[in-house]
């Protein structure tokens, strides 16, 4: 009574404030994120009509909406089949499904010197949850985190969110975008918990030798930090090197390794990824990193369980022959990329890619006329060609660009000569020759 | 050449020590978590060998693994179809696909004075997520959220790894564990970002009223703090209340609304939950609460694809019999457990559930020989008559239990009378009497 006729005055009032100060740290974190920016180029894009030309998407890392990279009929067999089955619909174990833990070890210690166990292995929603619970789990005040750059920065995101620093060595262009070890050592102090390495590269399309992941794992060890191995693009290869596991070397240093069935399997919208640990010494048990692990499952939640279900089945009873074409179309798509931008006046490709998706190109400013930056390239490219490229500084490095070669090849070959038009009409005089010459 | 060098020495020699402490905050959430004493619990059972006989499972709130909790066919076809329509394999947009944003908008106006937009809905995985993109978004160093006790502490587990402090209010046990506004009052200052409430409840079965639903909206009116609604349990409802969502009140104090489809679907395994605000004047726009959850979608993972492509069809096609049946199992098992508990010796039952999957009961320690609490009570009962229940503590309450009846009317009859015997079996000399005068 007394509080209902109380509350018939105040909500005539509206109160003059809410206890509310937004978290400046978060709402920055957007910059950071590649769907944050490539947001803003598409709404650049709309804004200028784009010459209503079809979009060519060449700045994301998902295919999967292009015919040619359609997933694999079993794949989807599969998890229909346990959808269907009615046994999949509960929650699932906070570390997943042991019989989809278990298989997801057999299939990685395929490429192992060892065996991993279920325990091992920890399931995720995908390879961004991976790099949620990493982050999450090695975060503590003042701990700070090596990071590649260029690189994938949700990593700097989730470090950041979770009160960690994060710290950015080279990746060496000119060099296969090789880690620059010293640079590595350089920033690596006691409060240094980790390095990242991402091979296959996003987003440089790097494929690392045995030696050079034999290098990374020595320095790792000298410096007394974990290997934290991003392989979302694990057997994405086409070059002459095939992928190595940082796995191999878990004895050299202690590796987490990151993978899903995202990319091999072009279904990142089935939210399916893991976490591995390649420990043979058992270091992640001692120092309650695997705790750390487990313990932040019991607080985030599960990938969908009957994805989970399906796991067995569609890692062991996928096609080679859909493994083959998909990397079959990657190559096509790679080289046709590399020779064709060979073509571009003021763009220079470093390293040809040897696996993932992407490239990495160097904008040279001098050659094009009143572009600021990357961010403005990618802008009016966006709106006169009706082209999304990725600007350079969402991967930390300003005037590159990423460009996703997994795409139909009509579709690239359309954007690479749009590309090659918009360089072209936007050449100082000087250089017009030389993208003139081109053609 | 002289690193591989150098290595080889460094590798015969296992460092001194990596350099990572874990994050003992993190470490200590697990007991917090109910999966964790579960598992305990479990393990204890396990332990105990169980007396051979099946376990039966009245601790969880996943009623799904029994076929009398079956979920709808139509369910199941709808996501069947979206994900073998391969039009959902790829990346979501990070609030969720605009379609089934729009249909959650629609399907949660029905009970609302207003109609939500799809922009005042987040899609979630699951629940869980939800509780966990909300602590995120509205934490800020400094800041607390007001939560029940009894309560679901996951709240508590996000809230305090986001950097907040969590502060608990009462519940009043004796008048439908409605909200004590007076304790929330006393708990509340500038620094308090919101105040939770969970109806229907969980733990305790509460439905709260209109009128009480008003008092909480004009008390965190008053206080200038918003409301956070888990509304996981909306409509399930049994008793002579119908449920009414929070939302109602958005004009009186801004509304965060928490739910999903895997209570009353029966599906909690195929993660799909949602965030809605409902804020007819706008706050959540001013106080950027809105682009921080925004913000926060962009560096957190996703629900799968083809589960937000099936929520249009799964929320306008599913049978009103599959609701109607749900509620009268749950009916039949609410009434079965308000009954039986009235035999059981040492348990008291304040009141009578009327909502969601459980009832609250304090345990009477007095009554009972050699057990030391509501963990050394589920610990025995688990060991010796393979019955699980969840003990109080995990939701706030030492020395109460919190017993889930949303499971097989026959393995419920069965777990309240083995409950039962138990509690007989270790009441002391004096209580003896009365627990056998109800056999």
């Amino acid at each position: 009574m007394e509080s209902s006729s109380a509350s018939n005055e105040e909500v005539t009032a509206v109160p003059a404030s809410w206890n509310f100060e937004p978290n400046e740290t978060l709402l920055g974190l957007m910059a950071l994120s590649v769907r944050g920016v490539l947001a803003r180029i598409k709404a650049e894009m709309v804004a200028g009509g784009g010459g209503g030309r079809p979009v060519i998407p060449m700045g994301h890392g998902d295919p999967s909406a292009f015919p040619c990279f359609r997933t694999a009929p079993e794949a989807v067999d599969a998890v229909a089949g346990a959808l269907q089955s009615g046994e999949y619909n509960s929650y699932s174990t906070c570390v997943g499904l042991e019989p989809a833990r278990r298989s997801v070890a057999r299939y990685l210690s395929r490429d192992l010197p060892y065996e991993l166990s279920p325990d091992d292995v920890y399931l995720t929603n995908g390879g961004a949850q991976a790099i949620e619970i990493v982050c999450s789990a090695l975060a503590r005040p003042g701990a700070n985190i090596l990071l590649p750059r260029p690189g994938y920065k949700l990593y700097e995101a989730r470090a950041v969110f979770s009160g960690m620093e994060a710290r950015y060595f080279d990746l060496v262009p000119g060099e296969g975008w090789e880690v620059d070890t010293d640079s590595v050592r350089a920033l690596a102090d006691k409060n240094t918990v980790a390095v990242v390495i991402i091979n296959p590269g996003n987003p440089c399309g790097n494929v690392y030798s045995y030696e050079h992941l034999a290098k990374v794992a020595e320095t790792a060890r000298k410096l007394g930090v974990f290997v934290v191995a991003d392989e979302a693009y694990a057997h994405l290869t086409f070059g002459e090197r095939r992928f190595v596991p940082m796995g191999v070397f878990g004895a050299v240093a202690p590796v987490i390794t990151l993978g899903s069935i995202s990319k091999r399997w072009l279904v990142p919208g089935w939210r399916l990824g893991w976490i591995a640990t390649s420990d043979p010494s058992g270091v992640f048990q001692r120092t309650k990193v695997a705790s750390s692990i487990k313990t932040y499952h019991y607080i985030c939640s599960d990938p969908t369980t009957f994805v989970q279900g399906a796991v067995p089945n569609l890692l062991e009873n996928t096609s080679e022959e859909f493994f083959r074409r998909n990397i079959r179309t990657l190559k096509e798509s790679a080289d046709m990329c590399w020779e064709k931008l060979k073509g571009v006046n003021g763009i220079a490709c470093p390293s040809r890619p040897m696996g993932s998706m992407f490239v990495m190109v160097k904008l040279d400013l001098s050659c094009l006329q009143g572009i600021e930056d990357d961010m403005d390239f990618c802008c009016r490219l966006a709106k006169e060609e009706s082209v999304v490229v990725l600007p350079g500084r969402v991967v930390g490095c300003e005037d590159w660009l990423r460009i996703t070669f997994a795409i139909d090849p009509s579709s690239l070959e359309d954007g690479l000569d749009r590309l090659r038009s918009f360089c072209s009409r936007h050449s100082k005089p000087a250089a017009q020759g030389s993208a003139a010459s081109v053609v």
